[in-house]
């Protein structure tokens, strides 16, 4: 039996398929990618964080209460929000102790079982953070106290961290209407090839959602015009798009809950819009608009080049009473059944072949993979997919992916990883995992000889590396190409 | 090649993993929770089969003409029901003969390779009835007379399998209108911890089905009371469910189409109820009052503490002439996709985080355990999943279950094992399988240095264990804990 | 690492499982099947091709050109389909020079990797054609030349190639309009046992379908009569059925968006008939249409015994713009949910007993898999699952499909495989998965003592040989059964 008392450490093998004949070959693969440059291009890191690129909080306020994974585990087994210091929009007290805060989540250690979560936060702690005992109720106070320790070393402010974690790029996630001045800034002290925003219109492309007009309203400001009718509402989505790609930014990103794309009348559209202004606009018209304006942001990216990202099926906020009382992203997003198939079809017969469209899907309805995604990404020039994402960016949850993928899509038709991340720290995390996961699948296609070893270790490099790479180049930019894509080493 | 003249035997490593590496690991979790008693929260033995504790009948009307899923395997390639001595509802002659009717299964052992059925049958006739020949039609006879010899023993009356088996607690299902005399009885003489009723009240919640105003009249008259109105319908089914609570039930069973939980004002509600008394009532408002009368039973959950089952997505008896010609429950319910996240939002809304309800939620579509029901059960405090269920109580079954819930629910927010069988013989078969593809599922995470060795063994202890323990203690009532819960000799 | 210069070879082991334990077993069930005849009744080759007997063309015009699988891979990466030589329907030119289209290819084999295309070529390529360096830009001179070389051999004409490949018995697919003479010259020739149409009348039962008017005719002229009224149209089907018959066909073959059979009145469908005829049908009309003639099909089989194929789910030419620059099947049929429950429940009510009717049941939409389909299959008489097909024909896709529903509909309930391709030469590499597939699924069962080693042994068999004989046989004809359908060397 494990001793739980003995040094906490890391497996150098672990995630890897247990079978003796398929191990070894993992592990040669893994040695191929273990050491790559991480390219984190969906992330939802702060570009504040970085440009103030002041030290982190305490343990808790940077790896408990932020952390939606897992204050919802916390939650589901009776641990209150409050005692987790989730604070209320009522402004009425909650836990501000990080010390009890930290306490209430390393007594619960054990829920984790089993869990991407405890995967990640064992790296962190462990490898990052260099916490020695494993975590309970009893190490609880030992463990705060080593990472406090460690987050006020200078080595372990933000950009540093940057460079110790080898990260060549990082997209942060951005509000159509975003100043971009900490990119701004950024980039004026040459970091604006490695940190890059993301154009994320979703709040003024609902329009009943509570608050659109007013977002509509910031997006008018930030444009330098007014938005009175549906052609300047565009012109203005437009323009900021460009100032997106001034800034360097490589992709839109859209959280639709469905993926229905199909397009409106200019005239119907224009007159949703008017009502939506006026206040008087039903569900049905709201996403009928949403539905033409996934259509009109395909259409922008076959003009700017920026990369579609489409993440359709969260239906957000399942309990309209944890949302009055802490708002949104406190693990309360529930995955609904998604169709791709006839949903894309405007999107994909405008602009499926287009030479400068790139439309990267992602699902939270691993029932899709097979049946939907492979084949559309297997014949559709324009499309590609990405990592199982959110629920499904597990263990298994990738392997399953691989399986259940690579058939019809094969490997060029995805994305390779990429994380979607709040937490930081956790981002080296999770492309090890992902890199742990790919090598397993290669290797049991070495073993089953379904494919070569030096076939395997090419696409392991590029599933890490050279895929992210070319798939969030803007279509018309200079493609590096796989093989310039590869570092010197990491073929042996 | 396998001798099939060799003396029949169970492996003691069936069903575990075959790679040598985890298998060792698994054997050893398996040795934890092998000898665990059993806790057996769902069945759907009679009562009054314990209550008599009559010896058991021959072995084809205990083993064969009771099992749907034995019966619909033979009826599938062309046994007809006849043969196997399935009752016709219009009286007309079917096969009475046992030893004919066991012949025409032992015949057909063939069919059921691969099938969980196999696994348990297997168990059953090896191990608990000793027979000794693999089964075949030239093996048929003498099987027969080894089982109705050892049905004959004293050891073999129903109580004494209790015993035998080392079943902690057993619950049955019993309808709203249940007198629980057996119940009664079984306490009078010392059973009544560890023969427990649920309450079943579907009959009466479904207004447009064939019977239901007898049912309702029969509901008032073992209330006590007479139902003239929605009030008094109400009114009956909390007295009934107090009634279960003093004969001990732990919890409702509700097995619906669909998962709707849409609450109705009280008036719309009465105005059904009011039709439906005078047989006027349409499929759509009697739907609608089923998905009402959930959200009822949820309530009063909130206030008798009984947890309450929901079991989803079985279309009753696909065909409508065997229906008519042989009455439910002979093998042709069908499952159809299910949908939770919106269904389910009312009752979750209102109590998904009250302290007093427990939700245990049952599906026969697996494609929504990683996208609806694990994302649930890991953010609101009231849910758990049970068991895979019915056509997924199988080896793959059940691994599949756990490979695609455990990454956002995690261990905890499973009921564990509940075994769901109608043949009370087969009990520890079911349970003995889950313990051993728990075993399987633990001994990769260990393998794969995702969980430590001393973690697996306490998760699987608590799997076939003290997770069904809490799950069906009433939220009001004392844990034991899991600590607790844990009997000597079981940590090694 | 691999030596890529070193001679293409196939290992033996490949597609097996890696786990020590269990790839000698798999390798043992393997060797009972490796070498039994093959059993193809769902093909889509030519009947004309083999009417002809003519050498196969060049290598790019026989196994680039018409292959959609490869076409939309190569399409997916940015290979236009001119460069590959696929018509325009305009008659605009695209490239011709078979080398250069051979090239195209060649240089592209890497997006292969981990499909099931790669496996399927590799063998052809090695196995069939001689093929002996791996296929890159570099190799595609030699490897052209190669084939060339030996599609020129007499032995490789396709009659040839029925020994060669002791393909027992081949079905071609033909529309309700053939002439059959292809058919009958190769019967006049001794090959009617061995070569045998399927009716496929997908064309004529979708009447808003363009081109459906025509089609009706064509049907009329063969069946030598005039078409004006629904009774004629259905007595004109039944004609042709017959006409099947005698030529040999054993079954039908019918792909619906939907698998809905609800029926309608003889007096609706004749109003939706003459409408149709008029040109004035809409899409429900005609959709319900359809659905009421998959009925009125199963309502023949079970006057004529011709097995009923299903395969519902397919949505055809997603990109209407492809369609009509190059037309169908290209690679533009995309997968949509499929529900059978309901869609099937009219038909299994009035047939799924009668002694007369098979329906084998394919799907492209794997969450129906243990869902829908295994239960069906597991109860009702008349149902069999067809193998994983199209998109799930994989090595991954074939273990799900038997992990998914061999648990409820067990072996016997399957037709055990079934190829699907229009890829003459692909026929063997198909087969040869499958039973390697099939071996390591068996195998498991074995190594974790859920069957034994005899039984799989014969079910193995039975999977690539006794089964899909005894599917096809119509219902009413002499079946050989299982022992008579081993040959003698295949058990040891």
């Amino acid at each position: 039996m494990t001793d739980p008392t003995a040094r906490w450490a890391l497996h150098p093998d672990r995630a890897l398929p247990a079978d003796p004949v398929t191990r070894p070959v993992a592990r040669q693969i893994l040695d191929a990618t273990q050491h790559l440059p991480i390219v984190s291009m969906h992330g939802h890191v702060d570009a504040g964080l970085l440009a103030r690129d002041e030290p982190f909080g305490d343990p808790a306020s940077l790896l408990v209460v932020p952390d939606h994974y897992l204050v919802r585990m916390l939650v589901s087994q009776g641990v209150p929000h409050d005692a987790l210091g989730v604070p209320r929009r009522d402004g009425r007290p909650v836990e501000t102790d990080p010390r009890e805060i930290w306490r209430a989540f390393a007594a619960h250690w054990h829920l984790f079982r089993g869990t991407p979560t405890r995967f990640w936060l064992e790296h962190v702690l462990v490898d990052i953070l260099g916490v020695e005992e494993r975590l309970s109720a009893t190490t609880a106070d030992a463990a705060y106290d080593t990472i406090a320790a460690r987050l006020a070393e200078p080595g372990f402010r933000p950009l540093a961290l940057l460079d110790r974690y080898d990260i060549e790029i990082i997209a942060t996630t951005d509000p159509a209407w975003a100043s971009l001045t900490d990119h701004a800034d950024l980039a004026a002290r040459g970091w604006g090839e490695r940190v890059v925003p993301t154009f994320r219109p979703d709040a003024v492309l609902h329009p009943d959602r509570p608050g659109w007009a007013q977002d509509v309203a910031l997006l008018a400001e930030r444009a330098g015009t007014s938005i009175g009718s549906y052609r300047e509402f565009v012109a203005a989505l437009e323009a900021r798009r460009w100032a997106f790609v001034e800034a360097g930014a490589r992709a839109t990103d859209h959280g639709h809950v469905r993926a229905d794309t199909t397009p409106m009348d200019e005239v119907d559209a224009a007159a949703v819009f008017a009502a939506a202004l006026r206040g008087d606009v039903d569900a049905a018209a709201a996403q009928a608009f949403s539905a033409h304006m996934l259509f009109e942001m395909a259409r922008m990216s076959t003009q700017d080049g920026l990369v579609m990202q489409l993440h359709p099926g969260s239906l957000r906020d399942h309990d309209p009473r944890v949302l009055a009382e802490r708002g949104p992203d406190v693990g309360y997003d529930i995955p609904v059944a998604t169709e791709y198939v006839r949903a894309l079809r405007p999107l994909l017969t405008a602009f499926g072949h287009h030479p400068n469209l790139r439309l990267v899907l992602f699902t939270l309805d691993e029932d899709t993979f097979s049946r939907e995604l492979a084949p559309l990404a297997g014949v559709y020039p324009a499309v590609r997919l990405g990592a199982p994402w959110w629920f499904l960016d597990t263990p298994d949850g990738m392997r399953r992916f691989r399986e259940a993928v690579t058939d019809t899509a094969g490997f060029a038709n995805t994305t390779g990883f990429v994380d979607d991340t709040r937490a930081f720290l956790s981002i080296p995390a999770r492309h090890d995992l992902s890199r742990r996961v790919d090598a397993g699948f290669l290797a049991r296609l070495v073993v089953e000889h379904r494919l070569d070893l030096d076939e395997a270790l090419e696409t392991a490099v590029d599933l890490a590396y050279g895929l992210p790479r070319r798939a969030y180049a803007r279509p018309g930019a200079a493609d590096p190409g796989p093989a310039a894509a590869v570092p010197q080493g990491a073929r042996s």
